[in-house]
């Protein structure tokens, strides 16, 4: 009860601190205390809280709870719906996967990491020459700070550089086709096909990343004259140190696609902590399966129908239902990989740069939740492709572009070879953010929160109520119209001969 | 994005800003600009956002836009299946009142009001005594402060006051009771009903306030020494003198409850100010219009079949469907009658006291509630009923007790005459608020934020999700069945015959 409320009246039928407050001003006013049928309840000029001539904004914070409160229950409504309409579709022994599959799945598993110790290999060889051209010029007493010299040591750099660029492409460019020509042909399961390919991109990056590190960090150590641009946290373990097993294999499992010869490290691991990060993963993995076992899959299949005779209002309709749903699942999986596995992963490697992701769910413009919501990647991305690409001379937002595509061919890889069905849908997908991140550039330009806000509704609008349910619907359909009972039961379906001609 | 983003990263690939702050550090840092490669992307100690370990607490303000996008998407969604199950329901010709309901309707919104003019009558002839007692007194110089005299003139007051309060209860029993009666029996329309029941009580509220404050006005006119208890407000018009047909009729239009003989008032009326009232009074009523007409309607409809198998689960599943709906046409009404209606009542009125309502939504407490919502009740439960009884010796807990009780039986007639089914749902509905006051009461004192929210959270669930939806669904039920389709379809319903037996 607000303060104004207290001193506008004698007592309070319900408020107790109000009342006792009151009371003692009625004995005060009033030597006769039944006299308080006088007092003045209107005793002065005051506003209507949400009236806009209102002395203070009114809060809403009750607002904000009704909403919680009525997202829970309409949901709960829903599960109530479903749960009459299909019954309990939640099955553990009925799992559709092949035996077969999950072999492919190990085999990879253990084949993928095999290309950075090639990698390593080939940095072993490179640093072994480096270090005997430096011994060589220590020996010669050459003076390499003479232009002439200088040029000529670039030169020979460049021309190994090429030489190790071409293992090292070799390597990686081998290992991801590999991977993912086997998960393509080998691996039925969508979810096994989705976590290699996954894996496989992962070392595939980190190769890259410790192939073009390895390449300035040798530079440097050739050429001492620009060894002080090296960051200072190296100099515990300078160049040619670092070629080794267990620098390597601590890259390999570190939470980061960045490789750095000596990373910010935690002083203990704290096993609570890990524990907590596990069982949150273990649980959110339960719950996404039970929503997607239990709702989305009902949803997806009696879509189908919908999305095979082009019935747009019908489509739209499907999509909204299936936005909760799917955003649902996507919070959850955000939150397993990127904050408890990820935050597991980096205690019981002693990883101290535990920042994985910004808040990217209060981002006024799509520009920045593409360097917020994934950090690992966006490091990067902003590290190995973005800064040498501008540092070239390359024009920003051509680079910028560049980052996109790459981004967007990383996206189609990880969901179109996974489900057999390069539909390019998720790199259209990338690419329909380069128009939306101009359109939120200008909108968060608007004064006040107004702008702000807006741009956030955009992003979310974008993301979360149009792109995730319609990516998922749409491999879905490409994936029934393949393999499943669709494409029997709709023979003539217009979108499917959409499909079927591609 | 955020500072320490920025100085984490060479370049960013999206972010002007900070691409340009980088790119500086960049060419400061390094002098061959191609070094990009060994940045030190993890350069320090940082925790996840999310982690309870973080440095700040994180901002959740984009989940809020969500949320409201959300709850847009989900009931646009709930729209088009509608829409599509039952077409379009709005019907500006095919209304259902019959026309004998609004002449009598028009008959009693002329003839209740009478009852305030019969009570100025009242007031008139005791003023008139009054003051021939006062102009006596003077006359015959007697001094009033000798207490023998004073326990006389107090016991002359009295056995007058009985008379007069005697006339006053006749006058506003009878307009109520008359009321109330033609409003059950004769009109039919539970909509011209319900206006012409709250009418009838507003204006016996208004007669009780008007007797009560003449009568502890006319008391201090009798004991000038007792007179400097009366509010300075007053002073521009004292006792006698505010008996008077003007002073009357502006009571009687004045958005309050509690009369007082003089009001804080504005200079002038802002006509622009009460044509947007008006319009967003006329809108809402609209909004409401259809949205029961199209969404309620069919909802309240189908759940009858449900009701009256006693299907428990099902019947959870409706009232969780209305739920949405009747809080949405709840908030409209809320607005369209606290803040519009009264807000443009009020300007034309010059009334200066427009605290209609406090900001209920964000209470912790059901208590506070109930002394929010509804300022103009609350403000004459308070002096008429709660501060007399508080100020007589009764217990504060009791007099709590009984302010409930007739804030309950108005209910229930407010609910229940229109309706034709006085089945004591609203007074139980009443009656149920205790025990949760006492449990929001322990609630809210839980230490820090949390104790506010479990609180704000019960108030919403008790009062929007379950009352609101409830209560309509059971008077609704309650009205199939005595005049409705239903008593037709299901005459061997368990639940028809529970409302039969009574």
């Amino acid at each position: 009860m607000s303060e104004d409320d207290a001193s506008s009246s004698p007592a309070s039928p319900s408020d107790s601190t109000t009342t006792k407050q009151a009371a003692n001003s009625t004995t005060r006013r009033t030597p006769d205390t039944k006299y308080a049928h006088v007092y003045a309840t209107h005793s002065s000029k005051r506003n209507s809280r949400l009236s806009q001539d209102a002395e203070v904004a009114p809060s809403f914070v009750g607002f904000r709870n009704l909403m919680v409160l009525v997202l829970i229950v309409s949901n709960f409504r829903l599960m109530i719906e479903n749960f009459r309409k299909y019954g309990v579709l939640i099955c553990i022994q009925c799992h559709d996967y092949r035996r077969q599959d999950l072999l492919n799945g190990l085999y990879l598993y253990c084949l993928v990491p095999l290309q950075l110790f090639v990698a390593y290999l080939i940095e072993y060889v490179a640093a072994d020459r480096a270090k005997a051209a430096v011994a060589r010029m220590k020996r010669s007493g050459e003076d390499l700070n003479t232009p002439e010299k200088q040029r000529q040591a670039l030169r020979s750099f460049r021309s190994t550089w090429y030489l190790i660029a071409l293992c090292h492409g070799i390597n990686a460019t081998i290992g991801l086709a590999y991977a993912t020509t086997v998960v393509y042909y080998d691996i039925y399961h969508p979810g096994i096909g989705t976590i290699c390919e996954l894996h496989a991109v992962i070392v595939w990056l980190k190769s890259c990343s410790y192939a073009l590190t390895n390449r300035d960090l040798r530079h440097a150590y050739l050429h001492p004259s620009y060894a002080q641009a090296l960051p200072d946290l190296y100099k515990s373990c300078p160049y040619p140190r670092n070629i080794n097993l267990k620098n390597l294999c601590y890259f390999w499992w570190a939470p980061t696609l960045v490789y750095q010869p000596v990373y910010p490290r935690t002083s203990h691991i704290r096993w609570t902590f890990v524990l907590k990060r596990i069982a949150e993963c273990i649980g959110l993995s339960i719950v996404i399966w039970i929503a997607s076992a239990q709702y989305a899959a009902p949803l997806l299949r009696n879509s189908l129908d919908k999305i095979s005779t082009l019935d747009l209002v019908s489509i739209c309709e499907r999509v909204m239902k299936l936005s909760t749903i799917s955003l649902f699942c996507w919070l959850c999986g955000f939150f397993a990989l990127f904050q408890s596995f990820l935050n597991a992963l980096a205690e019981i490697m002693t990883f101290a740069d535990r920042e994985f992701y910004g808040d990217w769910w209060n981002v006024s413009s799509i520009r920045t939740y593409w360097t917020t919501w994934n950090k690992p990647v966006t490091n990067f991305m902003r590290r190995h492709i973005y800064s040498p690409l501008v540092a070239r001379g390359c024009p920003k937002g051509l680079a910028q572009m560049i980052v996109f595509c790459i981004s967007g061919v990383l996206h189609e890889l990880l969901v179109g070879i996974p489900t057999h069905n390069v539909i390019g849908v998720a790199f259209a997908g990338m690419m329909f953010q380069i128009p939306l991140i101009l359109l939120t550039d200008v909108i968060q330009t608007f004064k006040g929160i107004r702008g702000k806000v807006a741009g956030n509704m955009i992003f979310w609008i974008s993301f979360c109520i149009v792109g995730q349910p319609l990516a998922a619907l749409l491999y879905f359909f490409a994936w029934q119209a393949k393999y499943g009972s669709v494409s029997r039961q709709f023979q003539e379906s217009p979108a499917l001969n959409l499909f079927r001609r591609r």
